[in-house]
């Protein structure tokens, strides 16, 4: 027999002793085992939080702290806003979002709860200003609560569900407040009693006749043995910095260079796989490179290298980078005229690759046959100036003739521009954060949330912010309550 | 403890009796198992194939009877129509058409062996006309042995490796030449005294002490428990006809409606994921509508619903269906003029969308606006008329302006025309056929090839006709050859 690794869970038996023993166990502590230890706790029952790092965060705590919430008529900051959002609306966006790979009834459970999760989350001390941003952000330049963060208002989406804004940005100054949200999730579980053991790195997950009783974390270069009588729940985010599982589920990720994550290496992918869960959708991934900004830049025009235009571009901002990824060749060009530049964000490393007195000019500089993005133009323009896009619906206020030269043309490359990118596969889970063996059966005693499982941003074309931390808040909290409550 | 299932092996120790013993089991009885069988009889180890069906064939028996094979100066076949194959050309083209999941040991080692294997065949009783069929052809419809069937010829593949045709095809009149391979296979298999179980599923592994030694095989209503000595060899086939599994793992299946397969539910990747291996590349799928028939249909031109193309259209047809299917919305339009015209396929489902005097009025017809395939049609003439495709990189003899009216415009709907489709992910498996688990090291006793592993064809947008069969038929021969000869 091999050693107990993360693809194979130790048996009970040979445990040598148990060096903490306990209710719930929670394996990482960025929001997602924050919000499961709060519930788990928040049962009465006993729990410890194992975290590799020094301290809380991981990708949560590098996020803009924005969770996608709706529904239920709105939020009081939605209404406020002009926006009653409803539950059909929301939960069908929701769908729409999750594509092909859609998990329905973690939409549909989401979709009726998402409200009554905003006052769980203000209960629980996240701050928010209360204030709707209107116009195209990634995340608010100040500390406003309510931004457009998804492709709601574009097509096809807006044909199917009634748009609103839904993206709630906690009460911080500028990018970044992802790091007060796990802050304050964090002080929340120390006031609950949670024990939170830092620097401690699980290695196994151990099984007793086919129960996850425990797990074996490394802690100062030694095994300790840990019993978890409830549960163990894996938060341990995506596999974006695993290049190996990268190249063997989602191998398109090679495309591009910039992933983000903290140690976000599959572990907890691998732990469940192990002890029989299964794993779906690893191809898809979250991309964006952020062209958007500065503001006027939305209004802007994508080409393949062919010239050709390939989505409607008042789409979110990751929908459209994703779709990038797909164009022929190693790059795609921003077009825009005099009136809409300015100098690129210098984060997203674009570069300026070709500019000319009329659009024909930039197609010559950018050495693409005659009448391939000179056409794509004069066409865009035509319609564009009588307020309509009839290849790709684009709509007002970002649909623009861009007829004011000179001419720009900036370059997206797939190589050397800045595509942040993160993995959305994972864990199949119940909407309880059961882990789900191929037989569609829980494994006993293991719970999943966050990005090691496969939850409401399963499809990278469908991203929007906020997707990701709402998933991992929403169903972090589920697995803390199913863990600790048992089976019923 | 749940039951031994397809998920989950049973241990030895609640094996109440061998009804079988052996050497080596093989399960599935298509090329893959057949080939398997043979070589590992051909160690002197005893063998026996168990098929859930009442005879051989699985999807194998369904196909064309085409292998891919080149390399090392060409087969006989290569060189006497002018070919001179080299082994570098022809392992580049192999992971070229692995795209980002290629398994470049793979590609490598077939690089090396495909002429050898060649020879094996025709040892082994496979019969070759010897002749070349020049142009576009899906398979022959005679007996000829040599085609075109791939995507070497075109952009980008042969800026890259030297084209060479390499689809050999069994000497058979007309299509299905793949029943007669797989009947001489299994004469073969008969003749070396391999033991065949007909109406025979497999159900469950069974493992003592982490190795696999045999299976529990359903036969007549009842478990029967079968020991193998040397070691277990799935043979069975991909999960295009198993839904869940499509669902989770291969979602974008469910645009197309055609699944070609005969019981191929995924029941050998379960059983290899079940004992320790891991399934990569899961998403991918082959996928085709056959759009060149009749032959000047291979001239046209595919458009998207918004005008523009996607492809250069002398590509595989495969490759250039599989394109298809990424496209917005749920159709897309073939394009030919009276000269190219010929009443298309009935099998294909493909329906006259719309005529015109000129191209304005094809799109008028098809609802599209002003300047979108008019446009397309006068710009891609204009290169035509002057040899060259200054977008995609098509290339003569296929590149032809369309300029001889009336015009016609075919729809191919992705729900309503006939996509044939299959899957291309599956067991992670060694140049060995070892199956691998999580960790890259081999599960004991466990073999597998075929489409129950992901292979030599691991790209949907880079399969060529041929390469599956190869990938059977090799790889089949590696691990009856590997597991009969047991560890080093």
């Amino acid at each position: 027999m091999s050693q107990p690794s993360l693809h194979r869970p130790l048996s009970v038996a040979d445990v040598p002793q148990w060096d903490f023993e306990t209710d719930v166990v929670v394996i990482g502590f960025g929001a997602t085992g924050a919000c499961a230890a709060i519930e788990a706790s928040a049962t009465g029952a006993d729990v410890i939080i194992f975290e590799r790092n020094s301290g809380s965060g991981g990708a949560s705590g590098l996020s803009g702290g924005e969770i996608y919430i709706g529904g239920n008529g709105g939020t009081e900051v939605q209404r406020a806003a002009g926006f009653e959002d409803t539950t059909e609306a929301f939960t069908r966006y929701l769908k729409m979002a999750g594509g092909p790979c859609v998990d329905e009834a973690k939409c549909e459970l989401y979709g009726q709860e998402a409200l009554a999760h905003w006052e769980w989350l203000k209960a629980h001390g996240i701050p928010y200003k209360g204030n709707y941003l209107p116009g195209k952000h990634i995340e608010p330049m100040g500390d406003d609560t309510l931004i457009w963060s998804g492709s709601e208002a574009a097509k096809p989406f807006c044909d199917y569900a009634k748009p609103a804004p839904r993206g709630h940005v906690i009460q911080f100054m500028g990018w970044g407040g992802g790091r007060k949200l796990v802050d304050i999730l964090e002080q929340r579980t120390r006031d609950m009693g949670v024990r939170i053991e830092t620097d401690s790195r699980a290695v196994a997950l151990i099984q007793d006749a086919g129960k996850i009783v425990g797990a074996v974390m490394r802690i100062d270069n030694e095994e300790r043995y840990v019993f978890a009588e409830k549960g163990v729940i894996l938060a341990t985010g995506g596999f974006v910095m695993n290049d190996d599982m990268r190249r063997k589920y989602c191998p398109l990720t090679f495309k591009i260079n910039d992933p983000i994550g903290d140690k976000d290496d599959g572990s907890g992918i691998s732990l469940g796989m192990g002890a029989g869960g299964e794993a779906i959708h690893m191809d898809q991934f979250f991309t964006t490179c952020p062209w958007t900004i500065p503001e006027p830049h939305a209004c802007g025009v994508f080409v393949n290298i062919n010239g050709q235009r390939f989505i409607n571009e008042d789409c979110y901002h990751g929908r459209v980078s994703r779709t990038m990824i797909d164009q022929p060749g190693d790059r795609v060009y921003l077009l825009l005229d005099n009136a809409h530049y300015i100098e690129p964000f210098e984060h997203a490393r674009m570069t300026m690759a070709g500019t000319g007195d009329d659009w024909a000019e930039v197609e010559r500089e950018l050495e693409m046959p005659e009448n391939t993005l000179s056409a794509t133009m004069e066409f865009y323009n035509h319609h564009a100036g009588k307020g309509y896009d009839p290849l790709f619906g684009k709509q007002a206020p970002l649909l623009k003739p861009l007829d004011q030269g000179p001419f720009i043309a900036l370059e997206l490359n797939f190589e050397s521009s800045y595509f942040s990118f993160f993995t959305l596969g994972g864990l199949k889970t119940s909407t309880d954060a059961e882990v789900l063996d191929r037989n569609g059966g829980a494994v006993p005693g293991l719970f999943a949330a966050g990005r090691c499982t496969s939850g409401l941003p399963a499809w990278g074309h469908g991203y929007s912010s906020g997707l990701s931390l709402a998933d991992c808040t929403f169903f972090g909290r589920q697995a803390g309550r199913k863990a600790a409550n048992g089976p019923v």
